[in-house]
């Protein structure tokens, strides 16, 4: 009998396949209280175990760079930097001394303590990375247990066609399957933003999250169809359902096809109105997929990622080699770097969790830099040095005075005026714009642009503030809307009074990458964008097919409706 | 030799007299196991203690009644309620129960949590009726160790001319002052909102609070002198010091003086421009100081405060006779009734606490009333049968969709033809606004209009969404600014979009009371302003001695300044 079970998808397309079922599960273990002699021998056997879980994972790391592209490296390097960490090593160590306990239970404390960390985040990205504490923690005690390593399994279980559905994927377990022939990958836990997700969008096959308990209820070796457009999973279907999605599976594989073609075709409405179509990234590995889908640059580089799952900012030089990679992929198409956008500074590190009763409104992204410039002036020194090496723009989130703008490029003046000391290169005209998020940018950017070279509306906060709607909070994230009157207004103001004051504007929030929203933004004039390289063919798509003509009227009528149902008609009506 | 200590003003003006030093400091408590057996005779001891402090509260509660306006009673009938409270009595019954522990220990556990709870809060108005809670169970703490009452202390004690000096003052405590000839106030803890501040305010005595360990450092019978505009103490002060502020206080006076003259004159502008000026109230008992400064209406009657301290929302009948007694003091003038205006449900209930990660972005004001329809309509049908007795105006905060508007008015429209099917009269006629506090709604007055028959702005919201940034968030309040050019334009294309579509706009947020902001707003076009009964007159002052000629001028001129020193100069030239 067909079952039908729903998740969040994160990677579009349909794939039909037989299920192959991955367990990974929390291990349970329980507390001895060993002799005092008896401690460091203890302290040896997980040192022990750090080990092998170290040379696993360099196994697989090696077996990565020879068989497959780079992008799951870097994920897989992070896993490495946390088993070389002192820090993250020397916690159990000390638990197992002071507690005269077993190392499992030292690690399980330890791990405990670093989810509850982790949980208490308000940043869903860096909720999401609790994972790999997790996947790492949970390897060192499989070696502790003398599990065999899962990877070795894997590697000699045939995945051709398989569809994968496990607890949770490790960046590791995703890495070995990845080149052999895996069609979809589906798992319990997860979110938008986890390393499946991610993955999976890099390699182009569906995928779905956060499919609670779904392993309960199905098969090894059952035939599954994955829809990751709506995030449902189909367990033993009928032959109808098999018609229709084999159907739907050719129709997408010759849209697909289709969109491929456009890959170099100039970005262009139908009455010849040229279009800026750039892509966002988050790692320098992402720059594989802006390629293979003509990305004409990048609008937005989001480099929080750097900044994750270590207890120290990364160092100048790891900001400089990211950088560096992204600008050699671009060659010499733009790259616009964006600074740390953080909820607050204790969430990069394990110690300290953020008080603020308000973090959406407290001391975040541009205004933790300005509080905390010894971290800012090592971002901005290599972003100033990598100018030279490509065509950089530097991009400063939550904006909200223009004090602010000021006081960053004091700070740019101060370190390259130090870098021309050293005789160290760089391009001095690198331009510095300001996201219109928070609202009072975009009701003021006539006042902004004398000091910001150009500006990038960022969707999400700016509906967030505007409607005073957290969008993640259950409770109220009904009223989040994007075609709420105001926000298309404050959208167009931003966008007429950068033109007037002769400042590009782009938009790099959800709603560009967002297929339905194109031609109203182009008919609120919106002439750049910046998107999921993902969704970028589509987008291309959709602005080729566009004609200009009443456009723009019909988008300043959508300014002055009310009801939902008229907005969603007229939508409708521009999209036709 | 003379100490200066500064704390928080809460109260303006300035005193001088011999300071009277209250200690009712926490009292410090040490559990105790019982036997079974002894359990119910302690279980006895806590009920006759708390009936001791409940007569004693009453006999209080008779003395205010009969010598005292009803500034007080109301915050004495709070502290009666609570003792009259079941859920507040038998949790610590419960604890000597099952813990076997001393009455006092139970008692202290009890407050410990509730003061937790507190804690916990995102409103700083709730966060200070802790004070309630914490002055209550001291009262019976004192009982149970067979302290004296405080109040019959100070009932013998001459207070003529004294400058009474606290750790914290109960409404109790102050009720029995305020009628014996203390000057000013001044106490260790509480905040702007605490019972000390609302009731010098109503006094008209100054007052300062958050002075920190000041009675260690300050002797009983000293000479003290306060100034409540600085929240400055000066202990022992020389000749100098006296002269000056003795040569303030004249001024103080006179200044006082020649505002009382102007309470029959009409608020118009020196070119004849008439102008609105209405009264922000919190309380029924606010309305003795309204018509002290003749108030042309209440435009803010805020209703929380009917929430508070109870442990089940207010009855239809409380809510009733609290706008009755407004209604009749108002005499025919408009009373602008605000509905419930909270954090998040949690926070009127002692139980449960909001787990919301940004309660600014949340499940607030109008939007947690539309989730919670039975307590609504208990207010709903109160303010429409008030309606009956005056000019009633109802105001929704934090609308930011038009569809809640329409909800609203749904359900009025509802309880209307309830009450009209039981033969009960309303005004067919009410009024139903919005309050602009949420971006949205500013930028797109012109379609709210025909759902809402006034407008009154909020700036404290406004600010706060429009620069994204939490105002009681010490880490980023420095960047809260009324000045903020997008706040000016927001205010101003509200005003005019409100005069364009023929709807009243006021402004009732704190920067209508500001008398800096004063002409700025008429600049902008503003005609209405709602302000607290305190800088009533003061604002009035203002009014009258300005000239419209050139001030539109000036004020727009201030929304195209972004440079701070800029900002501050014009806006003195305006004051000018």
């Amino acid at each position: 009998m067909s079952l039908t079970l729903h998740g969040i998808g994160v990677s579009k397309g349909i794939a039909i396949g037989k299920v192959h079922i991955i367990n990974r599960d929390h291990i349970e273990v329980g507390e001895y209280t060993l002799s005092v002699q008896s401690l460091e021998e203890e302290v040896s056997r997980f040192e022990g175990a750090v080990d092998v879980a170290r040379e696993q994972l360099q196994k697989i790391r090696q077996y990565v760079s020879k068989h497959t592209a780079t992008d799951v490296a870097a994920f897989i390097d992070t896993h490495l930097l946390m088993l070389e960490d002192a820090v993250f090593i020397e916690s159990p160590i000390r638990l197992i001394r002071e507690r005269q306990c077993n190392a499992e239970w030292a690690l399980k404390l330890h791990h405990d303590y670093l989810i509850q960390v982790f949980d208490e985040m308000d940043d869903p990205y860096l909720k999401s990375r609790k994972d790999d504490v997790a996947q790492v923690i949970n390897r060192i005690q499989r070696v502790l247990r003398g599990y065999p390593d899962l990877a070795e399994d894997l590697s000699t279980e045939s995945l051709a066609q398989a569809i994968v559905l496990s607890d949770d994927l490790s960046p590791a377990d995703t890495a070995l399957m990845q080149h052999r022939g895996v069609v979809a990958f589906a798992t319990e836990s997860g979110g938008t933003t986890s390393h499946t997700a991610i993955l999976a969008r890099s390699l182009g096959i569906p995928a779905i999250v956060g499919l609670r308990r779904a392993r309960a209820y199905i098969q090894h070796g059952e035939t599954l169809i994955i829809d990751g457009i709506h995030g449902m999973l189909i367990a033993d279907p009928d032959e109808r359902a098999l018609r229709y999605y084999r159907n739907r599976q050719r129709d997408e594989k010759r849209y697909r096809a289709s969109l491929g073609k456009l890959k170099n075709a100039p970005t262009m409405t139908k009455d010849g109105t040229p279009i800026l179509l750039q892509a966002n990234i988050e790692f320098p590995e992402d720059m594989t997929a802006v390629r293979r889908v003509g990305g004409e640059g990048v609008g937005l580089y989001r480099t929080e990622f750097l900044y994750m799952n270590r207890p120290t900012p990364p160092t100048e030089e790891e900001h400089f080699d990211a950088y560096l990679r992204v600008l050699q992929a671009a060659k010499s198409a733009p790259v616009t770097i964006r600074t740390l956008d953080l909820g607050a500074d204790k969430q990069v590190r394990y110690q300290e969790i953020s008080t603020a009763t308000n973090p959406a409104l407290g001391l975040r992204a541009i205004r933790l830099c300005l509080k905390d410039l010894k971290m800012f002036k090592t971002q901005l020194r290599a972003i100033i040095r990598a100018s030279a090496f490509g065509q950089v723009r530097m991009m400063i989130p939550m904006i909200s005075g223009i004090q602010e703008l000021l006081q960053v490029r004091g700070l740019v003046n101060e370190v390259q005026n130090e870098l021309a000391h050293k005789a160290v290169r760089f391009d001095q005209a690198m331009q510095i714009g300001a996201m219109v998020e928070v609202p009072a940018v975009a009701a003021c950017i006539d006042l902004y642009a004398p000091y910001s070279d150009f500006f990038s509306i960022g969707t999400n906060d700016l509906i967030q503030y505007t409607l005073a709607i957290d969008r993640v909070d259950d409770s109220v994230n009904y009223l989040y809307d994007p075609l709420h009157p105001a926000v298309l207004r404050l959208i167009k103001m931003s966008i007429d009074a950068a033109h007037k004051s002769e400042r590009s504007i782009s938009m790099c929030g959800e709603m560009a990458s967002d297929s339905r929203y194109v031609r109203l933004l182009l008919g609120l004039g919106l002439r750049s964008f910046s998107v999921n390289p993902e969704s970028l063919l589509e987008i291309k798509q959709i602005i080729i097919n566009s004609d200009m003509t009443g456009l723009s009227r019909s988008a300043n009528k959508l300014l002055r409706l009310t009801a939902h149902v008229d907005i969603v008609e007229l939508l409708e009506y521009i999209n036709r």
